[in-house]
């Protein structure tokens, strides 16, 4: 089956499916619950370190965590690798270890198996009282996003061409869970752009029953990604590469202001009853399939 | 490296290690969290159906949580496959959901993703105001399993000799949550056999400073698998075979009148200051290794 089929599928079997993560009533507030599985062939290029594979696999947990406006409160983490071995295990922990505490939270336990593919999947506990869906977006509201799109498409290049320092630097993404959780008293809709810009902005469309018109000037792009290619190809990596794991919300327009100065956010444009507009023109729904 | 040496360098980074979950302290309780990763070659034997597959994936992770006396709250669960056939998909799903909701649980959320070896990774996160741990055994106490020994190995030589009805329903195995909770307020120390017998009550043993005197003639055995070996393979599997998944757990011997009789367990022997009998003479402690 295609992805879309198989998620289609899920969603008539799992009640909570269709968000960034699963919602669980408890003690008058609500757990958030994520898993994401990555391995070497699809995730890892060539060149990148343990160390930024245990960052990443945690950080994409705690984007999702983010995306609903959720305080973590534990991450645990499932490794399979063919050897094992100590330098890998290790520069992983590494890797995991870091990313949890810059976000305020711990590795608290996790699994090792062997397999022919390394294979890590972490999973993320947070909590929200009010968790941020992906349906609350109405007319007028201004459309956001957090830090600068591109990171991801900018890292890949920069592993093709050698530079891995730069690479896995860029790799290292900050998931922006202080950012979540500041926005999430004022965002009436929010998710992580891990599927590329378009398909997320069709995502709070189709959710809330909405249209948007976005302007390309308006994008924040990354330095280092319009250093390395213009034009058509710029386009393409910003609007339908996936994995940016910047927050992608909805604001009214006359709650902007409240926003935490700390929050570092873009307006790319705002809600419509209908039509999905970039520059005017439909922008088609298509991203990146995991 | 060896799974052992992996396990010693990983407790030495991350606190919560070395319990059947970790323990995060939350609302004036504790959340529960668990993680268990299981893939084709080493879980699965052929004529496993996708049903089994998806309630032994969730499975595993239900157990654990029982071990520490826990109420599940939610299951999610991260499954990779080469097609992500609509027949594998749902059947996992069936089996996920069944099992969860035997356990009074739901499966709230999932990752999909391609992969050559089918992978399944479920994470459980349940709550336990008292959790049991495994370093609370004290001198005089009993040593107790619930139900029977051997289910995972009688299945194994059922799968091996071509009975796939019969060895799929020993591979669905019931996670013993509801007995956990009942004993959470009487156990002084809990696990599940995932891992044998012998290395079961070592792992007691080393965490609580005790040793321990068991009686093969106490040992509840499965029919199905007493009927199928005998003599020394008999012994092996029951001993040093993993995947048990019954509870193991200690209780001070005037308490043991107090357990709610719909627990079904059988007293195998006793926590003694040293060593490690089967019968007198020293159990070793080696195990399965996933």
């Amino acid at each position: 089956m295609r992805e879309t089929d198989v998620l289609r599928l899920i969603a008539t079997r799992v009640t909570a499916a269709g968000d960034d993560a699963a919602v669980v009533p408890f003690k008058g507030t609500n757990l958030i619950l994520t898993t994401d599985m990555l391995h070497r062939e699809t995730d890892f290029p060539t060149g990148t370190t343990p160390r930024t594979i245990g960052w990443r696999s945690v950080a994409v947990s705690l984007s999702d965590l983010a995306a609903m406006g959720a305080r973590p409160l534990g991450v645990v983490l499932a490794l399979a690798d063919e050897n094992l071995a100590e330098k890998l295990v290790s520069g992983v922990l590494d890797g995991a270890l870091a990313c949890c505490e810059q976000c305020g939270t711990h590795l608290v336990g996790g699994d090792i198996d062997r397999q022919r593919e390394l294979t890590l999947v972490s999973t993320g506990v947070g909590e929200a009282a009010r968790p941020v869906r992906r349906d609350g977006a109405r007319i007028g509201d201004l459309i956001c996003v957090t830090g600068e799109l591109g990171r991801t498409a900018a890292g890949l290049n920069l592993f093709s061409s050698g530079e891995m320092e730069a690479a896995n630097e860029l790799f290292c993404f900050p998931p922006r869970v202080e950012w979540g959780m500041k926005l999430a008293h004022l965002a009436k809709s929010m998710l992580d752009i891990s599927d590329g810009l378009a398909h997320s902005l069709h995502l709070i469309s189709s959710q809330s029953g909405v249209g948007f018109t976005v302007e390309w000037k308006r994008l924040p792009i990354i330095p280092a990604l319009s250093g390395q290619i213009t034009g058509e190809n710029l386009r393409d990596a910003i609007l339908f590469t996936g994995e940016d794991y910047e927050l992608l919300f909805t604001v009214p327009a006359d709650l902007v202001t409240n926003i935490d100065p700390t929050v570092r956010f873009t307006m790319i444009g705002h809600v419509t009853g209908h039509g999905f507009l970039l520059d005017n023109e439909q922008l088609p729904d298509h991203g990146y399939e995991h």
